[in-house]
Protein backbone atom coordinates (compact mmCIF):
# COMPACT_ATOMS: atom_id res chain seq x y z
CA UNK A 1 0.00 0.00 0.00
CA UNK A 2 1.69 2.85 -1.34
CA UNK A 3 -0.86 5.46 -0.45
CA UNK A 4 -4.04 5.65 1.31
CA UNK A 5 -6.95 5.86 -0.63
CA UNK A 6 -10.21 7.67 1.10
CA UNK A 7 -13.73 8.40 -0.35
CA UNK A 8 -14.96 11.59 -0.17
CA UNK A 9 -17.77 10.70 2.23
CA UNK A 10 -15.48 9.57 4.82
CA UNK A 11 -14.08 12.84 4.98
CA UNK A 12 -15.25 15.47 7.30
CA UNK A 13 -15.13 18.72 6.49
CA UNK A 14 -11.78 19.75 7.21
CA UNK A 15 -10.59 16.46 5.81
CA UNK A 16 -10.15 14.53 8.46
CA UNK A 17 -10.88 10.84 8.76
CA UNK A 18 -11.34 8.14 11.20
CA UNK A 19 -9.75 4.70 9.74
CA UNK A 20 -10.55 1.50 11.26
CA UNK A 21 -10.15 -2.03 9.18
CA UNK A 22 -8.05 -2.82 6.39
CA UNK A 23 -6.12 0.61 6.09
CA UNK A 24 -5.84 0.99 9.38
CA UNK A 25 -3.97 -2.36 9.84
CA UNK A 26 -1.53 -1.14 7.43
CA UNK A 27 -1.06 2.20 9.33
CA UNK A 28 -0.33 0.05 12.57
CA UNK A 29 0.80 -2.82 11.71
CA UNK A 30 3.37 -2.10 8.25
CA UNK A 31 3.94 1.83 8.89
CA UNK A 32 4.78 1.32 12.34
CA UNK A 33 3.13 4.95 12.22
CA UNK A 34 2.95 7.22 15.44
CA UNK A 35 1.20 10.57 16.80
CA UNK A 36 2.67 13.09 14.06
CA UNK A 37 3.84 11.71 11.26
CA UNK A 38 2.88 11.84 8.03
CA UNK A 39 1.75 9.25 5.58
CA UNK A 40 0.78 9.91 1.56
CA UNK A 41 -3.24 9.72 1.02
CA UNK A 42 -5.30 10.16 -1.60
CA UNK A 43 -8.49 11.10 -2.46
CA UNK A 44 -10.29 8.29 -5.07
CA UNK A 45 -11.08 9.99 -8.09
CA UNK A 46 -9.66 13.07 -6.85
CA UNK A 47 -6.24 14.56 -5.52
CA UNK A 48 -3.09 12.99 -3.59
CA UNK A 49 -1.88 14.59 -1.16
CA UNK A 50 -0.69 13.61 3.04
CA UNK A 51 -1.97 13.39 5.88
CA UNK A 52 -0.96 13.70 10.24
CA UNK A 53 -1.85 11.24 12.25
CA UNK A 54 -3.60 12.96 14.80
CA UNK A 55 -4.21 10.09 17.48
CA UNK A 56 -3.82 6.43 17.02
CA UNK A 57 -4.40 3.12 19.26
CA UNK A 58 -5.52 -0.11 18.85
CA UNK A 59 -8.55 0.22 17.39
CA UNK A 60 -8.34 3.04 14.65
CA UNK A 61 -6.76 6.44 14.20
CA UNK A 62 -7.32 9.56 13.39
CA UNK A 63 -6.00 11.25 10.16
CA UNK A 64 -5.83 14.85 8.90
CA UNK A 65 -5.31 15.23 4.80
CA UNK A 66 -4.58 17.88 2.74
CA UNK A 67 -4.98 16.81 -0.96
CA UNK A 68 -2.79 19.19 -3.30
CA UNK A 69 -1.37 17.37 -5.94
CA UNK A 70 -3.00 15.25 -8.79
CA UNK A 71 -2.46 11.62 -9.40
CA UNK A 72 -0.02 10.07 -12.06
CA UNK A 73 -1.05 10.44 -16.06
CA UNK A 74 -3.35 8.08 -16.22
CA UNK A 75 -2.52 6.48 -20.00
CA UNK A 76 -4.84 6.97 -22.37
CA UNK A 77 -5.30 3.05 -23.11
CA UNK A 78 -8.49 0.85 -22.82
CA UNK A 79 -8.23 -3.06 -22.87
CA UNK A 80 -10.92 -5.08 -23.91
CA UNK A 81 -10.48 -8.38 -22.94
CA UNK A 82 -12.79 -12.07 -23.05
CA UNK A 83 -13.64 -12.32 -19.02
CA UNK A 84 -10.76 -14.75 -18.28
CA UNK A 85 -11.59 -17.65 -14.62
CA UNK A 86 -12.12 -15.16 -11.47
CA UNK A 87 -8.61 -15.89 -10.02
CA UNK A 88 -7.02 -14.31 -13.40
CA UNK A 89 -9.49 -11.84 -13.24
CA UNK A 90 -8.17 -10.53 -10.14
CA UNK A 91 -5.02 -10.30 -11.39
CA UNK A 92 -5.75 -8.58 -14.19
CA UNK A 93 -7.76 -5.74 -11.65
CA UNK A 94 -4.83 -5.28 -9.60
CA UNK A 95 -2.07 -5.29 -12.36
CA UNK A 96 -4.08 -3.42 -15.25
CA UNK A 97 -4.63 -1.04 -12.31
CA UNK A 98 -1.50 -0.51 -10.98
CA UNK A 99 0.16 0.20 -14.53
CA UNK A 100 -2.55 2.58 -15.52
CA UNK A 101 -5.68 2.45 -17.66
CA UNK A 102 -8.41 4.90 -18.73
CA UNK A 103 -11.09 1.98 -19.09
CA UNK A 104 -11.78 -2.09 -18.67
CA UNK A 105 -14.33 -4.21 -21.14
CA UNK A 106 -14.89 -7.34 -20.17
CA UNK A 107 -16.50 -9.29 -23.30
CA UNK A 108 -17.52 -12.81 -23.90
CA UNK A 109 -16.16 -14.71 -26.54
CA UNK A 110 -17.46 -17.47 -27.91
CA UNK A 111 -14.03 -19.91 -25.87
CA UNK A 112 -15.06 -18.12 -22.78
CA UNK A 113 -17.05 -20.27 -19.88
CA UNK A 114 -19.80 -18.70 -19.13
CA UNK A 115 -20.16 -19.23 -15.93
CA UNK A 116 -17.25 -16.84 -15.20
CA UNK A 117 -19.76 -13.88 -15.84
CA UNK A 118 -21.46 -15.53 -11.90
CA UNK A 119 -18.18 -14.56 -10.44
CA UNK A 120 -18.47 -13.15 -6.87
CA UNK A 121 -15.17 -11.02 -8.38
CA UNK A 122 -17.24 -9.19 -10.70
CA UNK A 123 -19.71 -7.82 -7.77
CA UNK A 124 -19.27 -4.26 -7.36
CA UNK A 125 -17.95 -4.32 -3.79
CA UNK A 126 -15.18 -6.58 -4.82
CA UNK A 127 -13.88 -5.48 -8.17
CA UNK A 128 -13.87 -2.17 -6.60
CA UNK A 129 -11.52 -3.66 -4.12
CA UNK A 130 -9.11 -5.20 -6.58
CA UNK A 131 -8.90 -2.27 -8.27
CA UNK A 132 -8.01 -0.32 -5.21
CA UNK A 133 -5.29 -2.57 -4.56
CA UNK A 134 -3.98 -1.96 -8.03
CA UNK A 135 -4.19 2.12 -7.04
CA UNK A 136 -2.56 1.62 -3.58
CA UNK A 137 0.03 0.03 -4.90
CA UNK A 138 1.01 2.18 -7.73
CA UNK A 139 -0.08 5.26 -6.15
CA UNK A 140 -2.51 6.81 -8.42
CA UNK A 141 -6.52 7.38 -7.29
CA UNK A 142 -8.52 7.25 -10.37
CA UNK A 143 -10.55 4.10 -10.61
CA UNK A 144 -10.92 3.44 -13.98
CA UNK A 145 -14.74 2.35 -15.09
CA UNK A 146 -15.43 -1.56 -16.06
CA UNK A 147 -17.86 -2.59 -18.20
CA UNK A 148 -19.35 -6.01 -18.51
CA UNK A 149 -20.71 -7.43 -22.57
CA UNK A 150 -22.19 -10.38 -22.11
CA UNK A 151 -23.34 -10.34 -26.26
CA UNK A 152 -20.05 -10.27 -28.09
CA UNK A 153 -21.41 -9.47 -31.44
CA UNK A 154 -23.63 -6.72 -30.69
CA UNK A 155 -20.93 -5.30 -28.54
CA UNK A 156 -18.15 -5.22 -31.28
CA UNK A 157 -20.33 -4.01 -34.25
CA UNK A 158 -23.23 -1.37 -32.27
CA UNK A 159 -21.42 -0.76 -28.87
CA UNK A 160 -17.61 -0.38 -29.66
CA UNK A 161 -17.64 2.57 -31.58
CA UNK A 162 -19.65 4.93 -29.35
CA UNK A 163 -17.59 3.47 -26.24
CA UNK A 164 -13.81 4.69 -28.06
CA UNK A 165 -12.79 7.76 -28.28
CA UNK A 166 -12.40 9.12 -31.73
CA UNK A 167 -9.28 8.21 -33.68
CA UNK A 168 -8.87 5.66 -31.57
CA UNK A 169 -6.04 2.92 -32.57
CA UNK A 170 -7.57 -0.61 -32.75
CA UNK A 171 -5.25 -3.19 -31.43
CA UNK A 172 -5.68 -7.04 -31.21
CA UNK A 173 -3.46 -9.31 -29.78
CA UNK A 174 -3.65 -12.78 -31.50
CA UNK A 175 -1.86 -15.63 -31.23
CA UNK A 176 -2.39 -16.59 -34.47
CA UNK A 177 -1.12 -13.80 -35.85
CA UNK A 178 2.37 -14.14 -36.89
CA UNK A 179 3.21 -10.00 -37.14
CA UNK A 180 5.09 -8.68 -34.38
CA UNK A 181 4.45 -5.38 -32.47
CA UNK A 182 7.59 -4.33 -33.88
CA UNK A 183 6.26 -4.85 -37.05
CA UNK A 184 3.14 -3.24 -37.35
CA UNK A 185 2.16 0.26 -38.15
CA UNK A 186 3.49 2.97 -36.11
CA UNK A 187 1.82 3.55 -32.65
CA UNK A 188 0.78 7.27 -31.88
CA UNK A 189 0.29 8.95 -28.84
CA UNK A 190 -3.39 8.82 -27.91
CA UNK A 191 -6.07 6.67 -27.39
CA UNK A 192 -5.34 2.87 -28.13
CA UNK A 193 -8.20 0.13 -27.28
CA UNK A 194 -5.88 -2.92 -26.49
CA UNK A 195 -7.80 -6.26 -27.19
CA UNK A 196 -6.90 -9.77 -25.53
CA UNK A 197 -8.40 -13.00 -26.36
CA UNK A 198 -9.88 -15.93 -23.88
CA UNK A 199 -7.37 -18.83 -23.09
CA UNK A 200 -8.65 -20.95 -26.51
CA UNK A 201 -8.23 -17.51 -28.56
CA UNK A 202 -10.69 -15.95 -30.67
CA UNK A 203 -12.55 -18.22 -33.26
CA UNK A 204 -12.42 -17.28 -36.79
CA UNK A 205 -15.70 -15.61 -36.73
CA UNK A 206 -14.78 -13.26 -33.83
CA UNK A 207 -11.22 -12.68 -35.43
CA UNK A 208 -13.38 -11.34 -39.04
CA UNK A 209 -15.82 -9.71 -36.46
CA UNK A 210 -12.69 -7.65 -34.94
CA UNK A 211 -11.09 -6.78 -38.40
CA UNK A 212 -14.23 -5.61 -39.39
CA UNK A 213 -14.13 -3.29 -36.63
CA UNK A 214 -10.90 -1.86 -37.48
CA UNK A 215 -8.71 -3.93 -35.07
CA UNK A 216 -4.97 -4.96 -36.28
CA UNK A 217 -3.50 -8.07 -35.83
CA UNK A 218 -0.27 -8.87 -33.79
CA UNK A 219 1.82 -11.37 -31.94
CA UNK A 220 3.30 -11.11 -28.91
CA UNK A 221 5.37 -14.09 -29.64
CA UNK A 222 6.16 -17.82 -29.98
CA UNK A 223 5.08 -18.66 -26.31
CA UNK A 224 1.65 -19.04 -25.11
CA UNK A 225 1.23 -16.87 -22.28
CA UNK A 226 -0.99 -16.43 -19.54
CA UNK A 227 -3.96 -14.32 -20.29
CA UNK A 228 -2.71 -11.41 -17.68
CA UNK A 229 0.97 -11.86 -18.67
CA UNK A 230 0.39 -10.76 -22.09
CA UNK A 231 -1.99 -7.83 -20.67
CA UNK A 232 1.31 -6.87 -18.84
CA UNK A 233 3.10 -7.37 -21.92
CA UNK A 234 0.89 -5.79 -24.33
CA UNK A 235 0.35 -2.82 -22.38
CA UNK A 236 3.86 -2.39 -21.43
CA UNK A 237 5.34 -2.56 -25.48
CA UNK A 238 2.13 -0.20 -26.86
CA UNK A 239 3.80 2.43 -24.11
CA UNK A 240 6.78 2.29 -25.19
CA UNK A 241 6.19 2.41 -28.92
CA UNK A 242 3.93 5.72 -28.01
CA UNK A 243 6.73 7.15 -26.05
CA UNK A 244 9.26 6.00 -29.06
CA UNK A 245 7.04 7.68 -31.79
CA UNK A 246 7.31 9.35 -34.67
CA UNK A 247 10.77 6.86 -34.46
CA UNK A 248 9.02 4.03 -33.87
CA UNK B 1 -0.10 -26.87 -19.14
CA UNK B 2 0.20 -26.33 -22.31
CA UNK B 3 3.29 -28.69 -22.76
CA UNK B 4 3.84 -31.90 -20.31
CA UNK B 5 7.31 -31.72 -19.80
CA UNK B 6 9.29 -34.96 -19.10
CA UNK B 7 12.75 -35.80 -17.59
CA UNK B 8 15.40 -37.85 -19.64
CA UNK B 9 15.58 -39.90 -16.80
CA UNK B 10 11.71 -40.88 -16.55
CA UNK B 11 11.85 -42.14 -20.40
CA UNK B 12 12.81 -45.55 -21.18
CA UNK B 13 14.92 -46.13 -24.33
CA UNK B 14 11.79 -46.42 -26.77
CA UNK B 15 11.19 -42.69 -25.35
CA UNK B 16 7.75 -43.97 -23.13
CA UNK B 17 6.75 -42.65 -19.98
CA UNK B 18 4.47 -44.11 -17.09
CA UNK B 19 3.15 -40.89 -15.54
CA UNK B 20 0.97 -40.27 -12.21
CA UNK B 21 0.83 -37.57 -10.29
CA UNK B 22 0.12 -33.76 -11.23
CA UNK B 23 0.74 -34.00 -14.95
CA UNK B 24 -1.28 -37.75 -15.12
CA UNK B 25 -4.17 -35.45 -13.53
CA UNK B 26 -3.86 -32.75 -16.02
CA UNK B 27 -4.17 -34.87 -18.81
CA UNK B 28 -7.46 -37.12 -17.37
CA UNK B 29 -9.40 -33.89 -15.87
CA UNK B 30 -8.49 -31.25 -18.02
CA UNK B 31 -7.60 -32.38 -21.08
CA UNK B 32 -9.74 -35.28 -20.47
CA UNK B 33 -6.91 -37.58 -23.02
CA UNK B 34 -7.82 -40.78 -24.33
CA UNK B 35 -5.97 -44.06 -25.30
CA UNK B 36 -4.95 -42.81 -28.79
CA UNK B 37 -4.76 -38.92 -28.15
CA UNK B 38 -1.83 -36.89 -29.08
CA UNK B 39 -0.63 -34.59 -26.74
CA UNK B 40 2.30 -31.86 -26.63
CA UNK B 41 5.29 -32.85 -24.90
CA UNK B 42 8.78 -32.02 -24.21
CA UNK B 43 12.14 -33.35 -22.88
CA UNK B 44 13.19 -30.72 -20.28
CA UNK B 45 16.22 -29.15 -21.46
CA UNK B 46 15.67 -30.70 -24.96
CA UNK B 47 13.28 -31.21 -27.82
CA UNK B 48 9.50 -30.66 -27.58
CA UNK B 49 7.31 -33.65 -29.65
CA UNK B 50 4.29 -35.23 -29.12
CA UNK B 51 3.22 -38.68 -27.49
CA UNK B 52 0.62 -41.11 -27.91
CA UNK B 53 -1.61 -41.82 -25.38
CA UNK B 54 -0.99 -45.84 -24.76
CA UNK B 55 -3.07 -46.00 -21.68
CA UNK B 56 -5.18 -44.53 -19.39
CA UNK B 57 -6.91 -45.22 -16.85
CA UNK B 58 -7.85 -43.74 -13.12
CA UNK B 59 -4.44 -44.45 -11.60
CA UNK B 60 -2.21 -43.42 -14.45
CA UNK B 61 -1.42 -43.20 -18.14
CA UNK B 62 1.31 -44.15 -20.66
CA UNK B 63 2.78 -42.12 -23.23
CA UNK B 64 4.68 -43.52 -25.94
CA UNK B 65 6.66 -39.51 -27.15
CA UNK B 66 8.45 -38.83 -30.24
CA UNK B 67 10.89 -35.57 -29.91
CA UNK B 68 11.64 -33.71 -33.48
CA UNK B 69 11.33 -29.91 -32.91
CA UNK B 70 13.35 -27.61 -31.32
CA UNK B 71 11.80 -25.77 -27.98
CA UNK B 72 11.44 -21.43 -28.75
CA UNK B 73 14.44 -19.75 -28.68
CA UNK B 74 15.45 -18.10 -25.84
CA UNK B 75 15.82 -14.25 -25.37
CA UNK B 76 19.75 -13.52 -24.08
CA UNK B 77 18.13 -12.02 -20.93
CA UNK B 78 19.80 -12.64 -17.74
CA UNK B 79 17.70 -10.98 -14.60
CA UNK B 80 19.75 -9.76 -11.56
CA UNK B 81 16.99 -9.51 -9.07
CA UNK B 82 17.02 -8.19 -4.95
CA UNK B 83 15.55 -11.65 -3.81
CA UNK B 84 11.86 -10.69 -3.20
CA UNK B 85 9.60 -11.93 -0.67
CA UNK B 86 8.62 -15.70 -1.23
CA UNK B 87 4.80 -14.81 -2.89
CA UNK B 88 6.93 -12.16 -4.86
CA UNK B 89 9.49 -15.11 -6.03
CA UNK B 90 7.16 -17.81 -7.00
CA UNK B 91 5.51 -15.61 -9.43
CA UNK B 92 8.37 -14.29 -10.67
CA UNK B 93 10.49 -17.37 -11.11
CA UNK B 94 7.00 -18.43 -13.56
CA UNK B 95 6.59 -15.53 -14.93
CA UNK B 96 10.36 -14.71 -16.17
CA UNK B 97 10.50 -18.28 -17.64
CA UNK B 98 7.30 -18.09 -19.63
CA UNK B 99 8.45 -15.15 -21.05
CA UNK B 100 11.99 -16.53 -22.07
CA UNK B 101 14.98 -16.12 -19.43
CA UNK B 102 18.57 -16.99 -20.19
CA UNK B 103 19.56 -16.82 -16.25
CA UNK B 104 18.37 -15.42 -13.26
CA UNK B 105 20.46 -14.04 -10.52
CA UNK B 106 19.11 -13.29 -7.42
CA UNK B 107 21.14 -10.58 -5.14
CA UNK B 108 20.91 -9.71 -1.58
CA UNK B 109 20.41 -5.59 -1.14
CA UNK B 110 20.96 -3.82 1.92
CA UNK B 111 17.31 -3.31 1.95
CA UNK B 112 16.16 -7.30 1.44
CA UNK B 113 14.74 -8.95 4.51
CA UNK B 114 17.65 -11.20 5.11
CA UNK B 115 14.93 -14.38 6.38
CA UNK B 116 14.09 -14.19 2.30
CA UNK B 117 17.10 -16.63 2.19
CA UNK B 118 15.63 -19.07 4.31
CA UNK B 119 12.55 -18.85 2.40
CA UNK B 120 11.41 -22.69 1.54
CA UNK B 121 10.58 -22.25 -2.45
CA UNK B 122 14.58 -21.82 -3.19
CA UNK B 123 15.05 -25.61 -2.10
CA UNK B 124 15.80 -27.07 -5.42
CA UNK B 125 12.82 -29.40 -5.74
CA UNK B 126 10.36 -26.08 -5.34
CA UNK B 127 12.85 -23.61 -7.52
CA UNK B 128 12.66 -26.46 -9.96
CA UNK B 129 8.84 -26.89 -9.79
CA UNK B 130 8.28 -23.17 -10.20
CA UNK B 131 10.14 -22.77 -13.33
CA UNK B 132 8.26 -25.65 -14.67
CA UNK B 133 5.56 -24.20 -14.14
CA UNK B 134 6.55 -21.19 -16.61
CA UNK B 135 8.10 -23.76 -19.27
CA UNK B 136 4.46 -25.59 -18.83
CA UNK B 137 2.81 -22.59 -19.56
CA UNK B 138 4.60 -21.21 -22.44
CA UNK B 139 5.50 -24.35 -24.17
CA UNK B 140 9.24 -24.05 -23.69
CA UNK B 141 11.77 -26.68 -22.38
CA UNK B 142 14.76 -25.06 -21.05
CA UNK B 143 15.08 -24.49 -17.74
CA UNK B 144 17.31 -21.06 -16.39
CA UNK B 145 19.88 -21.38 -14.57
CA UNK B 146 19.37 -19.90 -10.90
CA UNK B 147 22.24 -18.67 -8.47
CA UNK B 148 21.76 -17.20 -5.39
CA UNK B 149 24.28 -14.20 -4.01
CA UNK B 150 23.81 -13.07 -0.74
CA UNK B 151 27.28 -10.88 -0.76
CA UNK B 152 26.06 -7.92 -2.68
CA UNK B 153 29.81 -6.17 -3.36
CA UNK B 154 31.67 -9.25 -4.04
CA UNK B 155 28.55 -10.66 -6.74
CA UNK B 156 28.93 -6.60 -8.46
CA UNK B 157 32.49 -6.17 -8.03
CA UNK B 158 34.04 -9.96 -8.19
CA UNK B 159 32.10 -12.32 -9.79
CA UNK B 160 29.63 -10.21 -12.39
CA UNK B 161 32.19 -9.76 -15.37
CA UNK B 162 32.52 -13.81 -15.28
CA UNK B 163 28.84 -14.33 -14.97
CA UNK B 164 27.79 -11.95 -18.01
CA UNK B 165 28.33 -13.00 -21.71
CA UNK B 166 31.06 -10.43 -23.37
CA UNK B 167 29.49 -7.50 -24.82
CA UNK B 168 26.24 -8.03 -22.72
CA UNK B 169 24.24 -4.40 -22.51
CA UNK B 170 23.62 -3.51 -18.58
CA UNK B 171 20.66 -1.72 -17.44
CA UNK B 172 19.37 -0.60 -14.04
CA UNK B 173 15.49 -0.32 -13.29
CA UNK B 174 15.87 2.20 -11.05
CA UNK B 175 12.56 4.28 -9.21
CA UNK B 176 15.28 7.16 -8.90
CA UNK B 177 15.77 7.63 -12.34
CA UNK B 178 13.92 9.86 -14.18
CA UNK B 179 14.81 8.77 -17.85
CA UNK B 180 12.68 6.52 -19.16
CA UNK B 181 13.52 3.17 -21.17
CA UNK B 182 12.52 4.85 -24.45
CA UNK B 183 15.16 7.99 -24.00
CA UNK B 184 17.95 5.43 -23.45
CA UNK B 185 20.75 4.46 -25.65
CA UNK B 186 19.83 2.11 -28.52
CA UNK B 187 19.23 -1.52 -26.78
CA UNK B 188 20.36 -3.97 -29.64
CA UNK B 189 20.12 -7.77 -30.18
CA UNK B 190 22.28 -9.85 -28.21
CA UNK B 191 22.54 -10.31 -24.36
CA UNK B 192 21.13 -8.16 -21.99
CA UNK B 193 21.29 -8.37 -18.19
CA UNK B 194 18.41 -6.09 -16.49
CA UNK B 195 18.95 -5.50 -12.93
CA UNK B 196 15.89 -4.70 -10.80
CA UNK B 197 16.11 -3.33 -7.45
CA UNK B 198 14.32 -4.52 -3.58
CA UNK B 199 10.80 -3.21 -2.86
CA UNK B 200 12.76 -0.23 -0.70
CA UNK B 201 14.67 0.34 -3.66
CA UNK B 202 18.86 0.32 -4.32
CA UNK B 203 20.87 2.05 -1.88
CA UNK B 204 22.61 5.33 -3.38
CA UNK B 205 25.87 2.55 -2.14
CA UNK B 206 24.80 0.15 -4.34
CA UNK B 207 23.43 2.24 -7.24
CA UNK B 208 27.36 3.48 -7.16
CA UNK B 209 28.39 0.19 -7.21
CA UNK B 210 25.71 -1.20 -10.34
CA UNK B 211 27.08 2.21 -11.83
CA UNK B 212 30.95 1.56 -11.24
CA UNK B 213 30.00 -1.98 -12.75
CA UNK B 214 28.69 -0.32 -16.05
CA UNK B 215 24.98 -0.42 -15.66
CA UNK B 216 22.60 2.72 -17.14
CA UNK B 217 19.79 3.38 -14.87
CA UNK B 218 16.52 3.67 -16.35
CA UNK B 219 12.72 4.67 -15.09
CA UNK B 220 9.75 2.64 -15.51
CA UNK B 221 7.25 6.03 -14.80
CA UNK B 222 6.16 7.39 -11.93
CA UNK B 223 3.91 4.29 -11.08
CA UNK B 224 5.23 2.35 -8.26
CA UNK B 225 5.09 -1.28 -9.81
CA UNK B 226 5.56 -4.84 -7.37
CA UNK B 227 8.56 -6.40 -8.56
CA UNK B 228 7.32 -8.92 -10.32
CA UNK B 229 5.29 -6.13 -12.42
CA UNK B 230 8.20 -4.17 -13.05
CA UNK B 231 10.33 -7.00 -13.94
CA UNK B 232 8.05 -8.43 -16.93
CA UNK B 233 7.62 -4.60 -18.22
CA UNK B 234 10.99 -4.34 -17.88
CA UNK B 235 11.76 -7.18 -19.98
CA UNK B 236 8.77 -6.86 -22.43
CA UNK B 237 10.22 -3.10 -23.64
CA UNK B 238 13.86 -4.51 -23.82
CA UNK B 239 12.74 -7.13 -26.04
CA UNK B 240 11.01 -4.83 -28.20
CA UNK B 241 13.66 -2.42 -28.40
CA UNK B 242 15.72 -5.24 -29.85
CA UNK B 243 13.00 -6.07 -32.22
CA UNK B 244 13.16 -2.40 -33.08
CA UNK B 245 16.66 -2.22 -33.81
CA UNK B 246 18.33 -0.32 -35.55
CA UNK B 247 15.26 2.19 -35.54
CA UNK B 248 14.94 2.48 -31.82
Amino acid sequence: MNIILLDAEELSETKSVTLTGRRFEHIRQVLKAEVGDRLRVGQINGQRGHAEVLSIDAHGCQLACVFAEPPPPTPEMILIIALPRPQTLKKLLLEATSLGIAALHFVRGRRTDKNYFQSKVLEAERLRHHLLLGLEQSGDTRLPPVTLHKRFRPFVEDSLDSLLPDACQRLLADAQSHRPLAESGPIKPGPVALAIGPEGGWTDFEREQWRAAGFDEFSLGPRILRVETAALVAMAQLRLLQQLWPNS
